[in-house]
């Protein structure tokens, strides 16, 4: 890779916590402060981590793990249960310096996937390590895989049994699966850019409700999912995966950057509001350059999200304003 | 997605039979001509399917299955064994047409994994199916499932015995796996454009000798080892998987070819000869356009492959030249 001449003192994080059909009406006061408060708590892990000279590869880590840590995003904790009442996990961690990456999928014992893909990153020759394997793997790390009861709550095993419910009363196929989007997916993730100018990605996903047949979807892939380069930018996506994808979108954010010169702004919007919305996919994205320009474009209701620079910008939202 | 218009009346295929360490001295005639034989009557499999109007869908997924019944290539029959003894298949396939797609990973009972993966395009609302998840989901679609024991071969058998005990003289951590080029890993990949211009990628993978954890390569990553788009060009590769995932490969032929305006040829020969070599990776590529305009890089000592064009031109090899 060329060397990469450090471009801005700005250094900062970018996370989300799902988009998806995040209703107003249905969000109580109660429930968004709780929200807020869990997004600001990964923001600033992630935040104190680079201010202190860590790496962006720390911070998106950290950060990611107090979403995973929380029932309240599907990720981690709160993942959503597979038709089989099972949780599979998939995760996707990526180095913007070197471009090295690490990746899980189809996981159900990791408290924190997305440590386990930088493992794999760090650890292994590998990218991507899949189901058993991966846990293996994790043994020989020395993880102590924790008991499916662990990913137990209570909101999601409600959300698998009136996904069910719904199934059977539309006579659906087996294989035509549901994909009402209201909070049957949903994924978190971060990217940042460190004091050296260096950009990394996270993304880890609890996948789908309901969902069968070892689906994977894009967080673990990289290109779709997350991706990180130092030349260009770093995304992470969530949405409705198999969208992301069929346009490798995370990757192509980078490649509108590096190859049609545009801004990230302009890439990421183009990506989201032109290409995912053209093919009728929903969903959104958060994107940081080594200048320190971040965009968090989604076409779907809300997105959970929020950042924070050092030259003193920083918010938290949910939905559209 | 626009429309495409059609942009010649050239129509042909390419295939691949993997790429990696082949050496002269250790290929006999015999070996070669069995080699160039199989070759051609996937090449041929696929372009009988194109003159007779067939798609070009049809023709990557046919000339890909014929690889994978032989047991020459490191796909289908001829899959290597993992660690384990196993035999852990991927592979994907992309419709240049409409963006959809299928892969399948990790699955050990399917004769024809191009094909589930065809399936998991057409019959589900999924891209990447894995492991136990994908065989259900071949048992829904009536595809009868084969014993392990259809892929034993005595080459194979022995390549992981070999490896096995390599590892064990040079003490190598469990984790620090071995990653001599030889025979290793490989793949098989076909690219077509048909009569009506449409574009279509395949690629088949039987993954790596002796691996362990659940390693999926890029085979069946869209982006990584497989892309179609009518727009630009379709795209197999083959090599060190972990190497093309971190390039999204396949993926950024087609991104040098929109956004930067490259030929068919500039982009693949840019992203094998330079970022693919500068990043220390091995393997190679296929690739077509909707022209009738094919390439086949590679910075390996050789790559199985060949075409068919409706223009009369047509070749087979094996080495460099």
């Amino acid at each position: 890779m060329d060397k990469i001449k450090k471009m801005s003192d700005i250094f900062g994080i970018v996370i989300h916590g799902g988009a998806g059909t995040i209703l107003k009406a249905s969000m109580t006061a109660e429930k968004e402060a709780k929200y807020r408060e869990k997004l600001a708590e990964s923001i600033n892990t992630g935040y104190e981590i680079l201010e202190s000279g860590g790496s962006s590869l720390d911070a998106v880590e950290k950060a990611v793990n107090v979403m995973e840590d929380s029932p309240l995003f599907n990720a981690g904790k709160g993942a959503v249960f597979t038709h089989d009442g099972k949780n599979e996990q998939d995760a996707s961690l990526m180095d913007g310096k070197t471009l090295q990456c690490g990746a899980v999928a189809g996981v159900r014992h990791i408290k924190n996937p997305i440590s386990l893909a930088r493992l794999v990153m760090e650890k292994s020759e590998h990218v991507l390590l899949i189901s058993d394997g991966a846990e293996a793997f994790a043994q020989t790390q020395g993880v102590t895989l924790v008991d499916e009861d662990y990913f137990y709550t209570d909101q999601r095993w409600k959300q698998l049994q009136l996904s069910i419910k719904r199934e059977k009363q539309s006579h659906t196929d087996v294989t035509a699966l549901d994909h009402t989007p209201d909070e049957k997916h949903g994924t978190v993730g971060a990217v940042a850019v460190d004091k050296a100018g260096n950009l990394a990605a996270a993304t880890s996903s609890g996948g789908m409700t309901n969902k069968k047949f070892g689906r994977v979807g894009d967080s673990p892939l990289i290109g779709a999912g997350n991706y990180a380069n130092d030349k260009t930018c770093a995304v992470s996506t969530t949405g409705y995966g198999e969208y992301f994808i069929r346009l490798v979108t995370a990757y192509d954010v980078a490649a509108l950057m590096e190859y049609r010169k545009l801004s990230l702004k302009e890439a990421a919007d183009l990506v989201i509001y032109e290409k995912l919305t053209q093919l009728g996919g929903s969903g959104g994205l958060i994107a940081i350059d080594g200048w320190g320009n971040i965009t968090m474009p989604f076409n779907s209701e809300g997105m959970y999200r929020g950042f924070m620079l050092s030259n003193g910008k920083k918010e938290i939202k949910i939905f559209k304003d």
